[in-house]
């Protein structure tokens, strides 16, 4: 392990700590084309991250003057987006516009869109306007759908080609192409009607017609399909790119791969901050009075079920002080049923999310989690009750607190599955809906039954 | 919306409903070329959709006889892994033998790795032995490596290979290779070298020597480096394919976006159910028992915590029995400690996960955690202690309950914040480590400040 992996550190980690004052020093003599020559060596990321331990100064002065602008595009992309917010406005409106000129299309709408109106306005009018009218129509689609996510850089080609024909437009247009691992066929009116991959391509006679060579069975998604679900077609079939197309079926764009990455990652971190109670839009925040504004509204559901947990234990104050120790299981009553509730759920919703559960299975998944509730209650309400009852010296205690754990852990085990199941069927999203409501109902829920248990068999 | 997307359903949807009773029927009647052009109009995913639908009885004897061995691959391809469990005994070795020699390597050396090992000797026997020797050493690797995630089948040349010669090699073998947007360049001794897009290749000129069209720059990994790691490369730098290579820099294989792509959502789902506190093996057990037993531990460190806050709730019984009403607020105090502890846990998990939380900037999260925590305490414990004060009449009371909460919300977003970045410093797994054992933890905290400053407080 240490051999290989050192040395894979080895290559990467020169490229972030010594570069960054070879650049400096660079940019101080103005030697843009030493500069150059020595990002040019280097992957667009590894430089963006020389880039961003710069001083906004030096990255405007980099950016501005060197003389590659492919170089300095494809540094652009990989700049997180607080540094590009840093620089935009430091940039000169040429500049910004040729950086645009030469990015993906997707790209280009996804940075322009954090301009300010007139700037915006400003840049589209620098741009030739077939791409101006296509950045403003990319700008006018949801960020979170296909129209949204989509380059309009796809190499489409007509049924009538021949593949010498496909491969000589492919030599003349490819440095403006994203990405060519399919070539969409398209009839006359612009409606897809097939793919052909580079390999059949390259790998084919030349004078074969594209329409015989292509596969007709295209999956495609609309415009304004939702992200998950093309991140789930995206993995299911392992596609590298996935058409889109128009109402008219008129095909739009292609959404690449890399931007699916992407989304999955994105989901996956939201599932989880909803489901811990936390708005998503929190992780974007980078001031705490921000993300403090974003995770208040979460925490008022666990305040309301916390009163209601205390009103539940003051309308049983007479209980209580017959026998006092009563409350001592009060943590371990919560604890069980909310630890019960959570695991169901993360099981559910993940379950939901990677499509190991599926529309056709959810009555199984949650017999499957009622059955393990009942059985995790069981085993954790016999042993608790048993060192209730010699803890206490009460049977009695005992067997109150073995009930109530049993069936809180069941009942949390079981709308920990029926909530995400159920939300999902009704298409809410199952990891906003059910987090911190779940774990303070079963809270409120357990104690009531705690209690009422207790008001019965200790007739206290 | 609705237009296109249910034109999206509708090319999907008789994909999975009608073609199971045609197959059924073709089946019965042993119309295995009928069957054949059914199936092979889909997708491979499709048709194994359909398969699945099958009992195991029909699914073998169509794997069985069925006369495209490629659509017999497709379709055992995409098969879940409970499907092929169910499959792989019934089936000939001959036939198994059969569709493993028409996989891609890392694949095959999945579903070989799924059998009993006399088989699995069996089976290797009946391969060719370069092929046999490929998947024995991709056995030999860890699944979670690049070892264990990497396909031999991919395209390498020669450094002094010209374009033509290439693009010759190319159309000769292509039919078994997996994925070939990169072609890796390699030395006499195997080593690798350099890279070319399939794009460069297209669009060079026959006579251009690979050496000269080559990227010298080859980000690579060795075989043993981790998943997570080869996800986030992957991630960052956009790549289809990384290279893997061995102690002498040879060229091993490749790991492709689509492998990683599942590693990604399977890390993401395990980062959750370790928060939840469910042991990850669990998503992959089909029954009841098994996962019990993966959830039993977990809780376990539930119920010593709920023990350990029971004790400290008896060591305070003279406090208590003074005045009873304080237990009515355990409820609160314990749900926003566990709150905001989990908040804070689960921003800090997944940004490290995500790479938006790195080495550098963790004391900086960590202070931010700590004024949220400060803020969110602030804001709700003045909000309850007021509640208390007029609901129950007493200042003192309030006091109690404000200062409680307000210490006990903020020690937990800091340990939310500090013990994940901690860990994760340490190279322990933030998510295992920090869970269930952080809510236990901050439940006693909360009720141990709480008890205590009642007694000092309210003089009982």
């Amino acid at each position: 392990m240490q051999g290989m992996s050192s040395s894979t550190s080895e290559r990467l980690a020169p490229q972030r700590n010594l570069p960054v004052e070879a650049t400096r020093r660079l940019l101080r003599r103005n030697a843009y084309v030493n500069l150059a020559r020595l990002l040019g060596k280097l992957h667009g990321r590894d430089s963006a991250d020389i880039v961003t331990q710069l001083t906004v100064n030096e990255q405007c002065k980099l950016l501005e003057h060197m003389p590659t602008l492919e170089l300095v595009t494809s540094i652009f992309t990989y700049l997180d987006e607080e540094t590009r917010a840093q620089l935009m406005p430091q940039l000169s409106t040429a500049r910004l516009s040729a950086i645009v000129r030469h990015l993906p299309t997707d790209d280009a709408a996804d940075i322009l869109a954090e301009l300010p109106q007139e700037r915006l306005a400003a840049m589209l009018d620098q741009l030739p306007d077939a791409l101006a009218e296509q950045i403003n129509r990319l700008l006018a689609y949801d960020p979170q759908t296909a129209g949204g996510l989509m380059t309009t850089d796809y190499f489409s080609v007509e049924d009538t080609w021949t593949t010498a024909e496909v491969l000589e437009q492919l030599r003349r247009r490819s440095s403006r192409l994203e990405t060519v691992f399919y070539l969409y066929v398209v009839d006359a009116e612009h409606r897809l009607v097939g793919v052909v991959s580079l390999r059949q391509l390259v790998t084919a006679e030349p004078h074969v017609v594209i329409r015989d060579l292509m596969e007709t069975e295209v999956i495609c998604v609309a415009v304004d399909e939702d992200q998950a679900h093309i991140a789930h077609l995206i993995t299911q079939y392992d596609f590298l790119a996935l058409p889109v197309v128009d109402y008219s079926h008129r095909l739009a764009g292609i959404v690449t791969v890399d931007d699916i990455i992407d989304v999955i990652s994105e989901e996956a971190t939201e599932d989880m901050l909803r489901m811990a109670g936390v708005n998503p839009d929190a992780m974007l925040e980078h001031t705490s009075r921000g993300n403090l504004r974003h995770r208040l509204p979460w925490l008022s559901v666990s305040w309301v079920g916390g009163l209601l947990a205390s009103y539940v234990i003051d309308a049983n104050e007479s209980t209580l002080s017959s026998m006092v120790m009563l409350a001592a299981f009060f943590p371990v009553i919560i604890g069980m049923g909310g630890n019960a509730a959570t695991q169901a759920l993360a099981v559910a919703v993940r379950g939901l999310a990677t499509g190991s559960i599926t529309a056709s299975d959810m009555m199984s998944a949650i017999a499957n989690e009622g059955r393990i509730g009942l059985s995790l209650g069981l085993i954790y309400g016999v042993l608790l009750g048993t060192v209730a009852w010699f803890w206490q010296g009460t049977v009695m205690l005992g067997l109150v607190v073995g009930v109530s754990i049993w069936s809180s852990m069941s009942i949390a085990a079981i709308l920990g599955g029926v909530l995400p199941l159920g939300f999902a069927r009704l298409r809410i999203d199952p990891a906003v809906a059910s987090g911190p409501f779940l774990t303070t109902a079963i809270d409120v829920i357990g104690l009531a039954i705690y209690l009422a248990t207790a008001r019965l068999l200790l007739a206290v």
